[in-house]
């Protein structure tokens, strides 16, 4: 099954775009507005979404397969491209991907949106599914810089990157939990990479 | 307001207990059912637990003075007592500490009601305190064993506490959003005090 969001989510917005990408559009739209209303993804109908958006159910079918396909269509439009580190320092590259957590993205529903997926990801395997496509992008990008930094010698070659990727938990707690809401993200992530690269036990000073 | 949630839940289960004890735990009981079968905090009506525990209402409101103290006592049930640290190891004590996050109790219903509580803390303030109010406890031995370590001198002395809290993110990565299904909770608990204790920049060996 393959989705066709990449039309809608990075076509330019312009008055003179064709009427197919507005249409996509408007269906991404009424899905994230649904989800944001606090509709479960699993009651989220074709219909409703239809109705919504102003389009007719033909419409919807045309360009995607099912309900799955536009969901996790509409999912990663609300995330948005993972971000791009600048390159230059490990360190910074792990605080800007940290500071991007739950964050990434500016639209509203966002925040609406990702707190109710937490229950959904424990409802069926698909739903888990969905959530694991929508992330495994900023994943990615979290890996690759563990890695470059193993090959520079900046990481220790032992490094547990499986583990060192869910560095991204407290930035999670933060958004998910409001754990620290006296502390912004920004410094959370410094602090965050701060205290993994240089460790707890007793030793050398940290960088 | 104070809740009396300490007789229900820590009252040993015999048969000769007195009846105002058995109808606590009905109480107790009646809420953790209906949030588990999806109910929300906010929709949650003190007629529907009377319902349930197969009381009256007088009955809720001559233990609890309204439905924010018995949330809270129901929420403390369900979540159990913190757990002890042996006290002998400043890592083993974490690794037992990261363990038990959201698995610390046997109570089936605190996997369908603990995801549930992220979309609950957005919903309000005295959600969120609630949350806050469940949690303490139980940062309040993480502190305290990392003070020791401090104390003791294993851990650095310009350890970030407030962060190294946080440690248990990726287990509640793991329990809210199945992260790493491959990976038991244990091993898991294992390789985060490993990472963080020895760091990820290249330098000494880890412990």
């Amino acid at each position: 099954m393959v989705g066709m969001t990449s039309t809608a989510a990075d076509a330019p917005r312009s008055p003179g775009r064709p009427r197919s990408v507005r249409a996509d559009e408007a269906i991404i739209d009424a899905v994230l507005d649904l989800l944001a209303d606090g509709q479960t993804m699993e009651a989220l109908s074709i219909e409703a979404i239809a109705a919504r958006a102003g389009v007719g159910k033909a419409t919807i079918y045309r360009r995607w397969p099912g309900k799955d396909a536009l969901l996790r269509d509409a999912l990663r439009t609300l995330k948005g491209a993972p971000p791009v580190p600048a390159g230059h320092s490990v360190r910074e590259d792990l605080i800007t991907l940290l500071s991007s957590v739950g964050s990434g993205n500016r639209d509203a529903r966002a925040m609406k949106i990702m707190p109710c997926l937490v229950p959904e990801v424990h409802r069926s395997p698909e739903q888990h599914r969905l959530y694991e496509e929508m992330i495994e992008p900023r994943r990615q990008v979290m890996r690759e810089v563990l890695r470059r930094g193993i090959d520079a010698g900046e990481l220790r070659a032992d490094l547990d990157v499986d583990v060192c990727m869910m560095m991204t938990g407290p930035m999670l707690m933060q958004k998910l939990l409001r754990w620290r809401p006296d502390i912004d993200e920004r410094e959370l992530a410094e602090r965050v990479v701060t205290a993994v690269w240089g460790g707890m036990a007793t030793g050398p000073a940290r960088p």
